[in-house]
């Protein structure tokens, strides 16, 4: 199954090891990076949710002028989490000036597809690079195939429509999308930049295409790899599109750093995009952040909705309670829980958790087992089960991560 | 990667067939059975959704009762959706009591940890077998670590503590799963049910042991599988595990049939669990259901909240409007629309889709080009984007989609 044979070059990002096995979760703020506020807010909102990287996107002056107030202000408040710039077109322009924005970020991600177009390409390519050596940065190479050098796709489209075997259109784009991320790695590595110092991204917004492409690139390089759906969406297809894609290929062991890339609806936290990256890598067995709940969808034998309300309950108990318990309960993350709705796998499941409920079906015995590492431990009935059930969590909580 | 290299035998259930490659889409009600107009119009609201099966349960005798009638009620409104009855503990004597609810079922599922114990066991079995045959209906022989026969898995645990190379338990519930589902379908084949009758399931809760319970499965029968991560749980977490595991699994060709076991929030439709399973499978490529919106998740470039509302709008526009386009435009769950908010990858990302819009970022010029398969046909300016966008969407798909 492990599609990715070649072992990683690690890369340090501020003080996080990307490539060293650990998938490390990152994150993007929304708001206006010269909005220094608004912006330290929302980076520490990321960073408290659980994002180990946060980016910003420095798109011009004022942006790059707030940036060293921004990482300072975080600092001060406690909060040292790598700020990594995010450069399109000018990034060349903005590093030189603002040479201060070069040494506080912690990381550059520049893209290919528009670090600047036919000859200045290169000379501001170059450019970008000096900068990162002189600071000792890191850089992620991130193509995306919506801002791929569209002069460059049309000559390659020209010349692979006059070859012999010609490529479907959307093989055509795969492979040039790596051939940019790859060559560019390449030109950064001749220009001075350590291998160690280079990231590789290569982002499309269709599920397929990202696995074909990461399955290439993991067996055409040993930089780590940045992974993500670009564009996934709002709501529950993008949680969907993304989590198909992520899955496979972290099944494979590829990806050394995610981002979900989710539309949040008008509104909605810009964290969502970190549980979401959590709970996968949770789901998936490959690192723990907070108790999941597993609880079974109801049928017609779970007529009321009081177990729906006690798993809502339950997992706002734990979501509230997180924080604390993070520091005072080291290994509660990997707690497991279960709310079921009636006798057909509840007993069993809650068995199976490390704690769990089993509420009575319509028409059962209305009382509630609770069942602790596999073995019944109490039984509640009455009005206040949820308030007995979350008081008994608490104590298995204190009790056993210490 | 093609895991599965056993070719199922297709399993008729009511007029859809099960096995033969094309993956079904498949739900559960959560009414009480016995409230025949309640179980009627949710089965009518899962069907319209797109769930190709609907399974209710049958606990109790008013709801075998109700069976026929509720059948006969959804026939009358022209929903002949294939119901299959969940049966667990009373399945043969509900069957027996109640021969048109038999008759009228399309498939029953039954449950070999709960069908009978001990000597009842293998009697219960082959009294719902022989009425499976008598009326030609399919079965799902449906294992459940939640619902596993807990004798007979504690003497399977003494025995494997005192083997000389013992299991772990994790790995030994795994096979004792997968061994009492299979041992279960070779008895009622011995007790005369066709193989083109049977349809097995081996749920568990969590992602890696689904994966690697399925993979063995498909290399050990050739019954169609039924495929759910069972208990996913709510929110954002059902729809991760569930989708983490079914991608993984789906992408070696394993799966015949699917159900995303959400529990939903207090109120929540039931058909979240169809658009999600539908989600998975079109974002893989598989199969398509409705147009999916690409958008991207805003940065700082995008500090209006105006893609967000246009993304969200018209994901809506298209959902308002599938029961009518699903008609009168054939083709049109394929289509592809992008709702970008800068410049960085919007057109690039809006060339790529069918029909998309590249909203002006922070900053650019207040236009929004809206590119329709591949090349800028029109270009939105002022109040009205939104409503002209749409209309102008309106109009591709009445002209594209005939």
């Amino acid at each position: 199954m492990n599609q990715n044979k070649i072992k990683r070059v690690p890369v340090t990002v501020g003080d996080v090891v990307v490539g060293n096995g650990e998938v490390v979760v990152q994150s993007m703020t929304n708001t206006d990076t010269a909005d220094i506020q608004k912006t330290v807010e929302q980076i520490y909102q990321l960073w408290q949710s659980g994002s180990q990287l946060v980016r910003i996107t420095v798109d011009k002056e004022a942006a790059a002028a707030a940036v060293p107030e921004i990482i300072d202000r975080l600092g001060a408040a406690g909060c040292n989490v790598p700020v990594i710039g995010d450069f399109h077109y000018n990034g060349h322009d903005l590093l030189t000036k603002y040479p201060n924005c070069a040494k506080k970020l912690a990381k550059y991600r520049i893209n290919p597809g528009n670090v600047g177009f036919g000859r200045k390409k290169d000379e501001q390519f170059a450019q970008i690079i000096a900068i990162a050596i002189a600071n000792k940065k890191p850089v992620r190479i991130g193509a995306n195939w919506g801002s791929f050098d569209q002069k460059l796709l049309a000559k390659m489209m020209d010349e692979n429509n006059n070859s012999e075997h010609p490529l479907t259109n959307d093989k055509l784009m795969e492979n040039a999308l790596i051939e940019s991320a790859l060559s560019s790695a390449k030109q950064a590595q001749a220009l001075g930049l350590a291998a160690d110092k280079i990231i590789i991204s290569c982002k499309v917004s269709t599920v397929q295409a990202l696995v074909s492409i990461y399955q290439i690139l993991a067996n055409s390089c040993s930089y780590p790899l940045h992974l993500g759906l670009t564009e996934a969406g709002m709501g529950s297809k993008g949680i969907v599109a993304s989590t198909a894609a992520l899955s496979i290929l972290l099944q494979q062991n590829i990806g050394d750093t995610i981002r979900i890339s989710l539309t949040p609806e008008p509104g909605q936290s810009r964290t969502q995009e970190v549980i979401v990256a959590q709970e996968l890598l949770q789901s998936m067995g490959l690192k723990s952040f907070a108790p999941m709940v597993t609880a079974c969808p109801g049928c017609g034998r779970t007529t009321s909705e009081f177990f729906q309300e006690l798993a809502k309950k339950t997992t706002n108990h734990i979501r509230d309670n997180m924080p604390e318990w993070r520091l005072k309960h080291p290994g509660v993350e990997d707690m497991s829980v279960a709310v079921m709705g009636c006798i057909v796998n509840g007993p069993g499941e809650s068995k199976h958790a490390d704690i769990g409920i089993s509420l009575p079906g319509t028409g059962e015995t209305p009382t509630s087992p609770v069942f602790t590492q596999g073995k019944k431990s109490h039984t509640l009935r009455g009005e206040n089960i949820a308030d007995e059930f979350l008081t008994i969590l608490d104590d298995f909580v204190a009790s056993n991560y210490n």
